[in-house]
C-alpha cells in the first residue's frame, strides 16, 4: 500500500500520516520527491486495513502495490535516487559518473596508498579495496580486518576520496559502519537477509551486487530488505552471473541496468573486474557499461597484479586504468553523464601535492 | 599436507604428531579410519615446512595434497563419514537411508504435531522444518524464531526423531544448536563464510545445502570451511540449481551425488522437493535419488499444503509421502541401502501409542 | 481445433471427418485411443472456422486447444504411444524398458560386431553408432557414411537388434530411413526444421534427442514438427542440458521425464553417456533414469573406450554395461517395467548361436 | 599446420606450395596478410606429414597449430578480415560500422518497401529480413520463400542497400545465394554442419550467428567448418545465450567481442534485437555493443511492430531506429569507427530521389 501526499502536503501532514500507519501497527516509509511525497506501508501480513487513512489532511490518494518490491520501486519514487556525501560533489546516482577504484583486497599499507594515488589521480572519487575477503577456500588470504579499515580510513583522510568496503557478516558490518563512507554487500551474500536487515539500520550507503544467479526480481528484493529497515540509501551493482560460457569468468548481464532503471529508483554500477574475471576484457566492457547507461564503474586497480593477494588476473595495472578513464570520458558525454577530470574534487589536488611533497607512503 | 599413520599407530603416538604439528604454528585435524589415522595440516599460507615430521613414531608418510580441498577429501579419510546420533540407529551416511521430512515452515504446535505424527509413521527418522526462513520478500513470514524450535523439541520428545533446523546467522545458530540435533545452512547461505565458521565451531553435526549456482569444487570447500574449524560432522544436500529450464523451479543435478562420493567421504543428500518445486515431480525424483546412491532425502510434508505459509506447491500431503516411502523401500535394497519401516526405530511405536492414547495435538 | 469422436463413432464416420477437414484447407491427424479417435486439425493460420464439422455423424465435441503443441499433446490422445517394430517384441513406449546401446560412432565392422555382440548379449534390444557423426571440428572422423548404415544393417540380420542411427541431413535421412529402424535426430538438430519436416514425412520412427538448451516446451514442439507432417512414432530423449556446472560435460535433467509424461504421450527416454559425459556417472545415472520412470535408456558402449574415434570418455566397457543391465533389471519391476533377460529376443539366441559357431567378425 | 611464406614469395611460389599440400592430400588454404602469405593445412587425419614444404622457395617457416580452430585463427592470419562488396563502401569487419537493419520478416512488398525506406534514410548499408524463418511451431508463419527473396532484391536494386537473409537448408541455401548478398545461418543451425559446409561452398559471404548455449570454441569451429570448404568470408554475430535470468529473452554476452577478437581475425557484430528480445532494450545494449567494440549492428525494424508476423516484441519502430542511429554515431568515433550518415552510400541518395518521386510501393 502506497499514500500519496498532494503536492503542496506539509510537512506536519506527512508526519501526521506517518504517525497514524505506525499506531495502525505498520511501517511508514516516506519517501519525498520532487513533485510529491509518498508513504511506502510495510509490516503488514496480508492486506492492509487503510482506515481513514483516505480522508487525512493532504492525502491525496492510496494505491494498492501489486509487485512484491515496493520501496525499491518507481511507483513509489518516481525521481531517481541520488546519493550524496560530506565534502565531495560525487554521488552515486545523478548526472555524475561514479567512479570506484582499487585493490581487490588491502594488503598492506604501501600497497594501498600506491594504488590509491594513482586511481586518484585518474578521477576516481570512490576507493575499493576489501579488509574483509570472502574467499571461496578457508585456507587463502581473508583480509586484514580493521587494521585494513584503518588503512582505508587514512586514504581518505589523505585523498579525499570517499571508501566502499565490504561487510561480510554483523560483526564486520558494524566496524564497517564506522570506518567507511559505503557499506559494500558481496554477490555471496546478497540473500544473507540478516546481513541485509542489519544493513538497513546503519547510517551509511549500502552497495548491494547482485548475486551470481539472482533474477531481477531477487536482486530487487534483496535492496528491498536494507531499505524495509529504513536506510533507503541503496545501490545497486551488476557484477556478471553464472552461465555456460567460460570464456569469461562470469556472464555480464549489462541488459540489467536498463532494468533496473525502467522499474526502480535506485541507481545501477557495474563491475567489469569481476564481471569478467580477465584484464583484458575490463575496459572494453567498462565502455561498454556506461555506453548502457550505468550510473558509475567499480574497477580493480593493483600496482603488481601478478603479485596480488586475491584476483590479481582480474586487476589492471594503474596506466591501464589511466587508459579506461580517458575512454569514459568519451563515452560519457554521449549518454549526458559528466566525468570528473584529474583532480576534479577539491581534496585531491590538495592531497596529490600533499602527497608529492612528503616521503613515499612505504615510508611512513 | 597429509601425515599418513602406520595402521599400528597408537593414540599415543597420534596425539604427539598434532602437538608437534600446532607448535610449528599450524592445525592438526586427526582423521580416524578403518585402517589408518590421517592427520590434515591447515593453517599454512603457502607451503607446509614439514621439518621432522616424518621420523616421528608411527608416522608412515607425507603427502602433499594439491586439491584446494583437504579435509573434505577421500585423501584424508577413505571411509564414509556417519554422523551417528544418540537414542537412534539413524545415521547421516552409512547404509542406512536417511530420511528427513516436515513442513517447509513450522507454523503452529499443532500444525507440526500433525505432520510429525505422519511422517514418523511413514518411517521418517528426522524431522525438519523451519524456525527461521531466508525468504525472498521482507514481508513474508520468517518464521516462529525461538518459539519454532521449543516446538521442534517437543516433538523430538514425542516422537523420537531428530530434528533438523536451519540456522541463517550467527544469532540463531546458537538457538539452532541449542534446541535442534542437525544445524542445516540453507543454500542462500552456502558461501556465507561467517556462519561456515560458526558452524564449524559448534558441537552438532551441519547439514550443508548446495548453492543455487555452486560448482562442486565450491561445494566441497563451503564444507572444508566448517570442518577446518574442527566440527567434521558435516552432511552435504543437493537441492536443484539455477538453469534456463522453466519446467521445475531448479533443476536436480543428481550427477552431483557419484561426484561428490567419489572425491569426499561426506555424505550426500537430494531433496526433491526444493530441487523441483513441484509437488507431483516428487515422488518420481526421491525414486531416482535413493537409485543414484544418495545417502538420504529430505522432503517437505504438509497436511494442508494449499494453506501453507511458505512453499506449499512443492509440499506432499501425508498421504503421498506415504506413498514415496513404499517406493523408496523398493528401491534401496538395489543400490544396498535400508530403509526403517513404520515403527521401526522403537521410540517411535512408543510415540505412536503415547500419541494414540493423549488427546489430539490441537487440543494441548 | 481437436475433434473428438463418440466411443462408438465408425471408421468411415472418422474417414469423413477428415475428409470435410481436408476440404476445408487444414490438415486432418485422427489418433485412434483406447476408448476414442480424436482428430487434430493443424495447418490453419489464426482461428479454425469449425463449419458443420460439429453436427458429423460420429463426432461428440469440438474441442479449442490453446497450448501451443497439439498432436503432442495428451489432450490428443491420452494413452501412451507405443512405437513397435516387426520381429520382436521390443517397444519404443509401453512397459517393456527399451535398451539401446553401441559404439557412439560406427568405425570398422570388426568393431561393431564385437560391440553388437556384448550388448546383445546383456539385453539390449536396440543398436546405435552413428553412422553421420556431427562433430564439432571439421577436421574430426565424420563417420563411415553409407558404409556404416550397410554394417548397422548387417547387425540387424546377425543379431535381430533394431538399428537406430543418426540423420545429420536431408540426404543422410533418406539413406538413414532405406537401412535403419530408428532415424534419430541429434540435440544439434532439434531445432533444424527443414530436417524435422523431413523426418515427419518418412516412414520409420523418429527419435528426437532434446536440445542442449532447450525448453520443455521447444522440445515438444519439435516433435509436434515431424507429427505435424504425419509422421506420429516419435520418442524423446533427454541428454542433458547446458549449465554452469562443471563436474559433468552436461547436467541430466532426469526431472524433465516426469514433465514430458504429464502433458504428452509420447515415449521418453534418457541418454546418460551424452547426459554426464563421464563413464563412471553412466550406470548409476542410469539407475536413476529408470527410477523416474523412462521409457528406455540409450547408453554407450565400447570394447576400448581409450581408442574410440569418439566421445570414448563416456563409453562403457562391455562389461560394465552388463554390470548396468544386471542394475536396471532390479529397479525396473519397482517402477512397473519389465527388461528383456539374456537371448530374451528370440533373434539374438539364434544369433549368438550362429555368432558362437562362426568365426570371428574380423575373419569375415 | 601452418606454412608462412616470406614476406616476398611471389604469388607463383605460393600456389607451388599449394600444390604440393593438395598432391600429398590435403587441402590448402592460401590467406594473405598485409605482411605475408599464410598457408594453412586441412584435410588430415592426425598430425600431417610435412615432408619437403619447409624448403620449397618461399617458405619461411612451418608451425604447428595446436588450437583445435586453424583458418579462424589469428595465427594463419594476423590482420582482420574485411569483407567487401561490389557497388558500395559499406564492409563486414574494417574501420566502418556496419548496420543490418529490417524487420525480422518479409511479410509482404510494402512492409518490406516501407521498412526499407526508413533504414535506409537512417544509415543502415544492409537490408534484413527472413523469407525462410525457423519458427518454434509448424503452425506460425514460416516466410515467404522464393517471393520473400525476390522482393529482397527489389529493395538492392531500388536502395543500394546489400541484403542479409537468412537460409534453413540446402535449398534454401542455394536460392539465397543466387538472390541476397550475405548469407545468415541462424542461432539454431548453428551447429548444423551439414548446412555449415554448403555454405562454405557458396561464393557470397556468410553471417554466422551464435547459438544459444554455444560456447567460444564451438562458435569459431563453426566459422572453420564454413572456412574449411574454402570460403572465407564468414562474419560472426553475438545474439545473446540461454540463461536462467528472465528479464531479457536471452543474455547479451558482450563479453564475447573482445573475446572473438583477441583470438581471431573475423568480424564479430551484435544483434542487440534477439540479445534482449524487449524494444526498450535495444538502443541501450546497442550503444553497448558499439562502445564494446563490435563490428557492427544487426537490428529489427517493423514499421507497425504490433502487428508483425514475428517477433514484433523486439522490433523498433522506425523513429526509434532514428534515434538508435544518432546515439551510436555519436559512440563509434571514440572506439575509431565511422559510421554512414543520411544519405552517405551513394545509391541510397539516388533511390531515395527516386523513392520519392515514384508512386508509393502499395501501389506498385
Amino acid at each position: 500500500m502506497l499514500v500519496v501526499m498532494q503536492a503542496h502536503a506539509t510537512d506536519e501532514q506527512v508526519r501526521a500520516v506517518c504517525q497514524r500507519i505506525e499506531s495502525m501497527g505498520y511501517r511508514a516509509h516516506a519517501m519525498p520527491g520532487a513533485q510529491r511525497t509518498a508513504i511506502g506501508i510495510t509490516g503488514n501480513k496480508g492486506e492492509v486495513e487503510p482506515g481513514t487513512l483516505e480522508e487525512m489532511a493532504g492525502v491525496q490518494e492510496l494505491i494498492r502495490v501489486s509487485k512484491p518490491y515496493k520501496l525499491v520501486s518507481r511507483d513509489v519514487k518516481e525521481d531517481n535516487t541520488v546519493i550524496r556525501f560530506s565534502g565531495t560533489e560525487a554521488t552515486l546516482g545523478g548526472p555524475g559518473l561514479a567512479v570506484i577504484a582499487g585493490p581487490c583486497a588491502i594488503e598492506s599499507r604501501e600497497q594501498a596508498f600506491l594504488v590509491a594515488e594513482r586511481v586518484c589521480q585518474a578521477g576516481a572519487q570512490f576507493f575499493r579495496g576489501g579488509a574483509y575477503k570472502p574467499r571461496t577456500s578457508p585456507y587463502s588470504f581473508q583480509g586484514l580486518e580493521e587494521e585494513g579499515l584503518r588503512i582505508l580510513a587514512e586514504i581518505r583522510q589523505q585523498f579525499g576520496m570517499k571508501i566502499v568496503t565490504e561487510a561480510i557478516d554483523n560483526e564486520s558490518l558494524e566496524l564497517v559502519e564506522e570506518y567507511a563512507d559505503v557499506i559494500q554487500i558481496g554477490a555471496r551474500n546478497m540473500q544473507n537477509f540478516s546481513l541485509l536487515k542489519h544493513a538497513g539500520r546503519a547510517k551509511k550507503p549500502v552497495l548491494l551486487k547482485r548475486g551470481m544467479s539472482a533474477t531481477l526480481e531477487e536482486f530487487l528484493m534483496a535492496a528491498e530488505y536494507v531499505m524495509s529497515e529504513g536506510n533507503y540509501n541503496v545501490a545497486l551493482c551488476e557484477r556478471g552471473v553464472r552461465t555456460f560460457a567460460d570464456h569469461t569468468r562470469n556472464t555480464l548481464d549489462l541488459s540489467v541496468v536498463p532494468a533496473v532503471q525502467r522499474v526502480s529508483h535506485l541507481p545501477i554500477l557495474v563491475d567489469p573486474s569481476h564481471g569478467t574475471g580477465k584484464r583484458n576484457k575490463v575496459t572494453p566492457l567498462s565502455r561498454a557499461a556506461v555506453a548502457v547507461g550505468a550510473d558509475g564503474l567499480m574497477v580493480e586497480v593493483h600496482h603488481q597484479p601478478d603479485q596480488a593477494l586475491s584476483d590479481g588476473m582480474q586487476s589492471l595495472y594503474p596506466d591501464q586504468f589511466d587508459e579506461l578513464m580517458a575512454q569514459v570520458r568519451q563515452i560519457a558525454p554521449v549518454v549526458g553523464r559528466t566525468v570528473p577530470g584529474i583532480g576534479a574534487h577539491a581534496p585531491v589536488a590538495q592531497a596529490l601535492r600533499r602527497q608529492a611533497s612528503a616521503t613515499t607512503p612505504a615510508a611512513h
